[in-house]
């Protein structure tokens, strides 16, 4: 079979972002979520092959500890400092500017933020808190933004939904909109697709963004955010993907695949080939 | 004490638009709700005038017939076919356009849609839900939209909050903006501040809009709204009302008074000055 159009773009290729929830595994039931095909066996082709990997979630439902375990526990080779998420970086950013946040995340989350001054709030972060967007505790966090001078709102994220093994559910970008519209503010979003976030991952890895590939299955936050940062990107046909993603008016990812394995085979066979077109001189 | 600017546009008014909550008394409390100063007096006094009078709410926690009931036990003078109200008027557009609604409103207003057929719903209505905006009913809104063809959305008002008794929360428009975001879709609101809701109870009285004024507590959704089909409007400073609102950055209000009864006074003397100096040929 013929290599598609964007495997052609693959040389001088160093680095790799995936993307989780949509990519690796499909998250809900009572196991904590459903392993992707073949997803578990990409990782470690790709550990194996030399590139340098880094994941790159918007996962705030867990601390980022919690998250990997569970990962782990679905059979990923995956370890704790190669996972970057909203959380950790929110609060290198509270702590940089001496910002007291009012917390409506979910409770698996609060640990994250246990060496963060809390009281007398000048601030307010939302994660993807799930059940406790509740009427009430939106509601709080609207009046402790009103009752602040400049109402400062902090999202991690701006996700519309994501996929769960029993269906479509609303992700923090929804409830973000919310606050933005009833205080008539605009949020700072910490997680993608912010630029710093995607660039914090290259930074780690010590590659340029022309050297590094994003693997996604939002075509707005994966997609879109890497490539504002000069990255290419690929859609995975899994997740929240639907085929309406593939006529966006606004993003157009540089190659769409089935799935991660499928874009790891084309990757790996690629990369193969240019070595040993290399070796033979060509 | 001299008339202010405004008072200076009178001639030729005939009618009177009030907003309810906020200009009227303030929602909340055990019984629920707190008539502002002097208000009764002053619907009381307008009817004496000969001036034409409608009620124009976004109200939606209560049917028209409840919400009335509880107006006349605080003790004014309203009956039900002078209130506007934005579930009786969606109930006749969905009956019109054959539209067959998932709803996500309070429980007490559900009662408004009961010879409404609501199987197999090809749109969604949303009202002030209040404590029925749980993740999971909003979730619930959500996926009902994404599994239609073309996701139709119909709000009952667009505003951002309102005050109660216990302080301000949140309102429909918000939820209308999160539903909004999450499917990609923009909302048709039934309600302030939409062009036909203020036609229609103008209508009801035979009235054009330059010969009636609108009294509400909303900046941009009462004085916005009426502004938009021509009519003049005041924004009392009770309800909602923050002093940040006198510089709004869309809309001015053609006069601020401190509450009804203020702009009551001030009109009843005008329109008599006005008869006065007409019988003496002035």
């Amino acid at each position: 079979m013929a290599a598609p159009a964007w495997a052609g773009g693959l040389r001088g290729l160093r680095a790799l972002l995936l993307d989780i929830s949509g990519v690796l595994y499909d998250s809900g039931g009572p196991s904590g979520g459903t392993p992707i095909q073949g997803s578990r066996e990409a990782v470690s082709r790709i550990k194996k092959s030399g590139l340098k990997l880094r994941f790159c979630t918007n996962e705030t439902q867990a601390t980022r500890g919690k998250f990997v375990e569970k990962l782990q526990h679905l059979g990923f080779d995956v370890s704790e400092d190669e996972v970057f998420a909203p959380a950790p970086a929110a609060c290198r950013i509270l702590q940089e500017r001496g910002l007291r946040p009012h917390l409506l995340v979910h409770d698996a989350l609060v640990p994250e933020f246990d060496q963060i001054e809390k009281s007398n709030p000048n601030c307010v972060v939302i994660g993807d808190a799930a059940e406790n967007f509740s009427y009430s505790n939106l509601n709080e966090a609207f009046q402790a933004l009103m009752g602040m001078d400049k109402p400062l709102l902090i999202s991690l994220g701006r996700g519309r939904y994501y996929k769960e093994t029993d269906g479509l559910k609303l992700d923090v970008g929804v409830y973000m909109k919310a606050l933005e519209y009833a205080c008539d503010i605009e949020a700072e979003v910490v997680g993608k697709p912010a630029r710093m976030f995607f660039l914090s991952a290259l930074a780690d890895m010590g590659v340029e963004p022309h050297q590094a590939l994003m693997i996604g299955d939002d075509i707005v936050n994966d997609v879109g955010g890497a490539q504002q940062c000069g990255m290419k990107a690929l859609q995975v046909r899994t997740g929240k993907y639907r085929p309406c993603d593939e006529h966006h008016p606004q993003v157009r990812a540089d190659g769409y695949v089935n799935n991660l394995a499928e874009a790891v085979d084309t990757i790996l066979q690629q990369l193969n080939q240019g070595e040993s077109a290399q070796a033979a001189g060509m």
